[in-house]
């Protein structure tokens, strides 16, 4: 890494990043601001969070440095001992609160008093959307919902939302900067893209199980070796463009547009009742064949560090 | 590659495969087969079909033998002049016809009458099942749906179905001893699982479209720095289970079943309408920024290849 990325818009007079919400995904953004450059001033609610904040932060900070290489132009990275110290000299804040409307709200008010008028507000909502947690802000301008997938130190992609068209210029340019890929949605929406698309697939799969078509490890070793792994290189409807021969997506819409909305209309809509997600966790457990969550958490963060590192092979 | 791997149930005294319909998909598996070692006899029924054959093969196996490394042990591909010469000494058929019931049962039986007893027949198909298509077999129990993931010379992925035990055990060491990764199925099922995902997946990948929340490249962008990139090394359920903490999938249900089966009933069920196929259309050509569908195709091709060497990298 040689340092931080130009950003399109230029940053404050000063280079600090404030992080509130110190768990997963906080720990995560946070090791990937320090290692791109930035100075980050932490914050959590939570008693006695830093001991375990900290060793997570140095774990991915070792990861995010042998993907892209070290750099002596690393940030710092300290705990705050308020919100208000952590904002206050911020030029970018990224919040990362449980996901409950009132809780953000009242957060970002005390972030709209103590942080200089300039800077940016960003959430890291999953399920929230802009308008619903916009409404109580004095200068809801400068707010964008910049939902990362999970580890965001490793995953690329940053789903973006925000009215104010200067305010997502500055954002584009700020995660791209970090070298994510920034998407920017055209309308406000609940699960964004990622999630929806997740949503749908996962409904699907569990109707599998639920029908008893394949057990849970069968439906994700399919996943993971055909179309995850497509889905990896070239997008959906890319795929389909591709598997339309010479004539594209164009032709295999004509061709096969019909017989795809008859699968449609034969895929499931499961209930999650007690006895199907019994046989989820089982089958689950199952697949994880005596592994911890951390023993498989290790295990995908490697696999997504492979995966990043021949993605960066073959832009060289 | 150091020759085929040894196979569970020993081949019949010869090393003879027939590949049968010469299209994208047999062009794909002969290239592969002949690479593990074995002699391929191919038959189409089209005029004139083989100059092309012949050169989509020999690029797939470049590829094959630029992933896994030449061979000195690599097989034959010829081109049969009837099916019944193809398939007489074979002791396996891959048939890879048009998808049509009438077309398929007519061929099949055709096949019955000129291969040996013991020959395993394996149908590609995508979207029909060995019940509709075994009806017409007088022996249905060395029948099995073996449906790979396009390309198959790439892709791991081969999805079986045959109620019959020693087939079933048959086609997995088959395959896998072409290091494709089999998945068997526990019910025939139409999509198998892995087109039954994807096209739960489009199905909201277009309806994200038709509601305006982003376009056809976003989403593709999205996907593919995303939840695609996150498929390819951990499946669906595994990721739901790393996303519950240390809690697992059984504390993910619990909390955030609920919200998944409410995200569920917000998707949509988009209707392929002219318009929105037309939409569609567009944003596939700007996506594909001036490439054609072979230049895509060999990028994708580039893309995959890389994924998977990296994921050889992880293993060894």
């Amino acid at each position: 890494m040689n340092g931080r990325k130009p950003i399109k818009e230029p940053p404050m007079n000063n280079n600090v990043v404030a992080v509130i919400g110190c768990g997963l995904i906080g720990q995560s953004w946070s090791a990937l601001f320090a290692c791109y450059g930035y100075d980050v001033k932490a914050w959590d609610p939570a008693p006695n969070w830093v001991p375990e904040f900290q060793a997570a932060v140095d774990k991915a900070r070792e990861q995010v440095r042998a993907l892209h290489g070290g750099s002596n132009a690393e940030g710092t990275i300290t705990a705050a001992s308020s919100l208000e110290e952590a904002v206050g000299c911020a030029f970018w804040i990224q919040e990362n609160a449980p996901e409950s409307v009132p809780l953000k709200i009242d957060l970002y008010s005390r972030i709209e008093a103590a942080a200089k008028p300039e800077t940016v507000i960003a959430s890291s909502t999953s399920s929230l959307t802009w308008s619903e947690l916009s409404t109580h802000f004095s200068h809801r301008d400068r707010f964008v919902t910049a939902h990362p997938f999970n580890p965001p130190h490793l995953m690329p992609l940053v789903e973006l939302y925000a009215p104010d068209a200067s305010t997502r210029l500055r954002a584009e340019g700020f995660y791209n900067g970090l070298e994510r890929k920034a998407v920017v949605l055209s309308q406000d929406a609940v699960g964004h893209i990622a999630n929806r698309l997740a949503s749908a697939l996962w409904r699907e799969a569990v109707n599998i199980v639920d029908q008893g078509i394949a057990d849970v490890s069968a439906v994700d070793t399919a996943l993971v070796h055909g179309p995850g792994l497509r889905w990896s290189v070239v997008g959906a409807h890319m795929a389909y463009h591709l598997g339309g021969g010479a004539g594209g997506i164009e032709h295999y819409l004509k061709h096969l547009g019909p017989s795809q909305e008859r699968r449609w209309s034969t895929l499931g809509n499961p209930k999650l009742t007690p006895e199907l997600c019994r046989r989820i966790v089982d089958g689950v457990m199952e697949e994880a064949a005596g592994q911890s969550v951390s023993e498989l958490e290790a295990s995908r963060d490697a696999g997504l560090m492979r995966a990043l590192a021949a993605r960066a092979g073959g832009r060289s």
